[in-house]
C-alpha cells in the first residue's frame, strides 16, 4: 500500500543529490518512483539538472517519463537529447506520444528522428492530423477481433496480441475489409460463455468519431457517453485508430486553460518563461489592440474636456464608472461564455439570455447607482453629482448587459471563439458608453 | 456502426412531437437513443415539456438519464419527479450518482426518499462526505478478490459478482481485516495462467487516496498516474470506495468553470438563468467590493481636481492609463494563477516569475508608452503631455507586472484560491498606482 508521493520532497531530495554531485543516485532514486511521479520530478528541474540527470537514465525508462508528460514539459526534455538516442527513446513509446514529441521538433529535426526509429510507419501516418484533432490524440489499433471467433479463441487471441499492452478496456471487431462492426468489452468477454462466438457478444451499435474531427468535440463525446475508449474511423468507417479516455483528460486541461488565457487577452498557447522576445510580442498584439479601443474612449472623453475643466470632479468619478461597468460586462459576458462552451446555452436563447441579463444589469445598476449618488452627495456634497453617477450607472450596467450577451453570441454566430477578445470589445462598448451618458448628463446638469 | 447523434436534431423532433401531444412517441424516441444523447435532450428541454415526458418514462429508464446528467441538469429533472419514484429510481443508479442527486435536495426532502430506497444502506454512508471530496465522488466497492484465489477461481467470482457491473477496469484484493493489499487489472488476470494465484499476479503497490482528499487533488493523481480507476481508503487502509476515470472528467470540467468564474468576479457556482434574486445577491456582492477599492482610485483623482481643471486634457487619457494597466496585470495574474493551478509553478519560484514578468512589463511598456506618447502630441500638439503619459505608462507597466505576479502569490501562500479577487486586487493596484504617476507627473510638467 502506498499513498501518492509529495512531488516536492522527492524533488528536494533529487536536488540534493544533485548538489553532492552524485547524479548516478538521482537517477536511482528516479528510478524507484512511479513514472508519473519521476516524470512530474523531473519536469520540474532545471535544464542543468535535466541534462545531468538523463544522461543517467535508460531510454526505456526515459520513454516511460515521456509517456507522463504533457506536451511542453517533453518539448524541455528533448532539448537534452540528440537525434540517434531521441529515436531508440521514442521506438518505446505509445506511438500517439511519439507523434506529439516529433510535433514539438522542427519539420528537418523531425524527419531526422523519424528516419532512426524502427516504428517509423507506426508514428509517420499520425503525423498527417493536427494535434487537436480526433487524428491527433489516436493511436493505431492493435489486431482486431472477428465476429466468427468464439470467446475461448478471443483469449487466445488476447494473450498472444495483447500481452504488452498497458491499458485495455474494449476490443473492437472488424469485418473483412477493415470495417468496424461491433465492440466487445473486457468485462463482456470474461462474462461470456466461452463457446459464444464474438459476433453473438458484440454491440453492433459502436459509436465511432472521424479523424478530422476538434479535440473538443471528441471530449464532449467522451462526456456524453462515459465511454473508456473510442474508435476513429474515416469516411468509410474503415477503423483508423483508438483514443483512450486518458487522452481525454489532458485535452479538457488544455481547452480550460486555452479559454481563461484568451479571456484574459493573451495567446491560448501563452506560457509563462517562454522566451521573452516571442511573449512581448503576443502580449504586445493585444495589448495593441486594447489600446486602440481605449482611443474610442479618451476620444469621449475628449469632447467633454470644456465641461471637465468647469466641472473637475467628474474626472473624479471617471474610474467607477469604468471600473463598475467592465466589471459587471465581464461577469456577464464570462458566464455566456462559458455556458456556451459547456452546451449549457444554445445559439437560439439569445433573447432568453438577454432578457434575464437585462434585468439583472436594471436591478444591480439601480442598487450601485444609489450607493455611488449617496457617496458622491456626502463626500462632495453636490446633490445634482449624485443624480448624475445615479442615472448614468443604470446606463452603464444596461450597456454591460447587452454587450456582455451579445458580443459572445455574435462572435459564436461568426464561427469565432467567443472567449477571443470578447472582453476589449466589451469594456470598449462599456467605457465609450459609459462616459458619453456620464459626462453628457454632467453637461447638462452641472454647468 | 453510427455516428454520435446530432442533438439539435433530437431535440428539434422531440419537440415537434411535444407540440402535437404526442408525449407518447416523444418517449419511445428518446427509449430509441443512447442514455447519454437522451440525457442531453431531456436537459435541454424547457420545465414544462421535461414534466409532461417524466411522467412517460419507466424508472429505469430514467435512472440510466439521472447518471448521464450533471448535477446541475439532475437538479432540473428530479424537481418533477415526487419522493417515492424517485426512491425507486434512485435505486437503479450508482449509489454516488444517488448521493449527488440527494445532495441536491433539502435535508427534509432527501429523508423522506431516503427512507423509501431499497438501497439506502449503500447510499447513506456516501452522503457522510462532501460531494467534491473523494469519499463524495466514490462508490462502494463490490465484492472483491482475496490473495490464495486462483485464476481460474477469480473468474468464476466475477462471473458470479460482476455480472451487472458496467464498466470495470481493475479488481481489488482484500485482506481478511478488509484492508488493501493489491490490485489486478482485467487485461493481467486474462494473461495469466488460470493456476496462478492472485497473490502472484496481483500489484501489491496500490496507490490510494483518502476520503476526506479534494477532488482537484484527486483529478491531479488520475493525470499523474494515468490510471483508470483509483481505490479509497480510511487511515488504516481499509477500502471505502473506487473512483473511476469517468467521474474525473465532470471534475477536471467542473474545476475549471470555478477558476473562470472566479477571475471574473463570481460565485464558482454562478448559472446563468438562475432565480434572479439570488442571481443578483452574488453578483452584487463582488461589485461591491470592486466599487470599495473603486473608490480608492476616485481619492486619488480627487487629489489632483485642481490640475485637472486647468490641464482637463490629463482627463481624456486616463481611461488608457485605467485600460492598458488592468490589461496587462490581468495578462500576468492569469498565466500566473493557471501555472500554479497546473502545478507547473511553485511558490519558490515567486523571484524568477517576478523578473520575468517586470522584464516582460518595461518592454512592453517603453513601446506602450512610446506609441501613446506620440499619439498624445500628433492629437493634442503638447509634447510636455506627450513626456507625461508616456513615462506615466512605464511606470504602470511595471505595477502591473508587480501586482500579477505579488498578489496571486501571496493568496496561495495564505492558503486561499488565487484566482478568488485576484482581479479587484490587481485593477486597484493599476488604477491607484497609474493615477497617480500621470497626475502627478502632469502637476509637475503641465501646470
Amino acid at each position: 500500500m502506498v499513498d501518492a508521493l509529495i512531488i516536492d520532497d522527492a524533488l528536494a531530495f533529487v536536488r540534493a543529490l544533485l548538489e553532492q554531485d552524485d547524479v548516478a543516485a538521482a537517477a536511482a532514486y528516479l528510478r524507484t518512483l512511479h513514472p508519473g511521479e519521476a516524470a512530474e520530478v523531473l519536469a520540474r528541474l532545471d535544464d542543468e539538472a535535466q541534462q545531468r540527470l538523463i544522461r543517467h537514465l535508460d531510454d526505456a525508462w526515459l520513454a516511460d517519463l515521456l509517456e507522463h508528460m504533457d506536451e511542453d514539459e517533453q518539448a524541455d526534455v528533448i532539448e537534452h537529447i540528440r537525434a540517434e538516442r531521441l529515436a531508440h527513446v521514442l521506438d518505446d513509446v505509445e506511438p500517439d506520444v511519439a507523434a506529439d514529441v516529433l510535433g514539438e521538433l522542427s519539420p528537418e529535426q523531425a524527419g531526422v528522428v523519424l528516419a532512426h526509429m524502427e516504428s517509423a510507419d507506426e508514428v509517420a501516418p499520425l503525423l498527417e492530423f493536427p494535434p487537436d484533432t480526433a487524428g491527433g490524440l489516436m493511436n493505431r489499433p492493435g489486431p482486431m477481433l472477428r465476429r466468427h471467433m468464439t470467446v475461448a479463441e478471443a483469449f487466445e487471441f488476447l494473450r498472444t496480441h495483447y500481452r504488452d499492452e498497458r491499458e485495455l478496456s474494449y476490443l473492437y471487431v472488424l469485418d473483412r475489409h477493415g470495417k468496424l462492426v461491433g465492440v466487445v468489452s473486457l468485462r463482456a468477454l470474461i462474462l461470456a460463455d466461452p463457446h459464444q462466438t464474438i459476433g453473438e457478444i458484440m454491440n453492433p451499435n459502436v459509436i465511432t468519431v472521424r479523424a478530422d474531427a476538434d479535440q473538443e468535440e471528441v471530449a464532449d463525446l467522451f462526456t456524453r457517453y462515459g465511454f473508456l475508449a473510442l474508435p476513429v474511423v474515416d469516411e468509410e468507417d474503415h477503423l483508423l485508430g483508438i483514443i483512450t479516455v486518458e487522452d481525454i483528460l489532458d485535452v479538457v486541461q488544455d481547452e480550460a486553460t486555452e479559454d481563461i488565457y484568451r479571456l484574459a487577452g493573451m495567446d491560448e498557447d501563452a506560457e509563462l518563461f517562454s522566451p521573452i522576445r516571442e511573449a512581448a510580442r503576443t502580449r504586445l498584439f493585444w495589448l495593441m489592440v486594447n489600446l486602440l479601443t481605449a482611443f474610442l474612449a479618451s476620444a469621449v472623453v475628449s469632447l467633454f474636456e470644456s465641461t471637465i475643466a468647469r466641472v473637475a470632479v467628474l474626472a473624479t468619478f471617471m474610474p467607477i464608472i469604468a471600473g463598475q461597468g467592465g466589471n459587471a460586462g465581464i461577469q456577464t459576458s464570462t458566464i455566456v461564455i462559458r455556458s456556451l462552451a459547456l452546451g449549457r446555452l444554445e445559439l437560439d436563447e439569445v433573447w432568453k439570455a438577454l432578457r434575464y441579463e437585462v434585468m439583472l444589469g436594471f436591478i444591480n445598476g439601480v442598487v450601485i447607482g444609489l450607493v455611488v449618488a449617496v457617496v458622491a452627495v456626502l463626500w462632495k456634497g453636490n446633490p445634482m453629482l449624485g443624480v448624475v453617477i445615479g442615472v448614468a450607472m443604470v446606463g452603464n450596467m444596461l450597456v454591460a448587459a447587452l454587450a456582455g450577451v451579445l458580443i459572445p453570441f455574435t462572435l459564436q454566430r461568426l464561427g469565432r471563439d467567443p472567449a477571443l477578445a470578447s472582453g476589449i470589445f466589451l469594456t470598449t462598448a462599456t467605457d465609450v458608453c459609459g462616459f458619453f451618458f456620464f459626462l453628457g448628463l454632467g453637461t447638462l446638469l452641472l454647468l
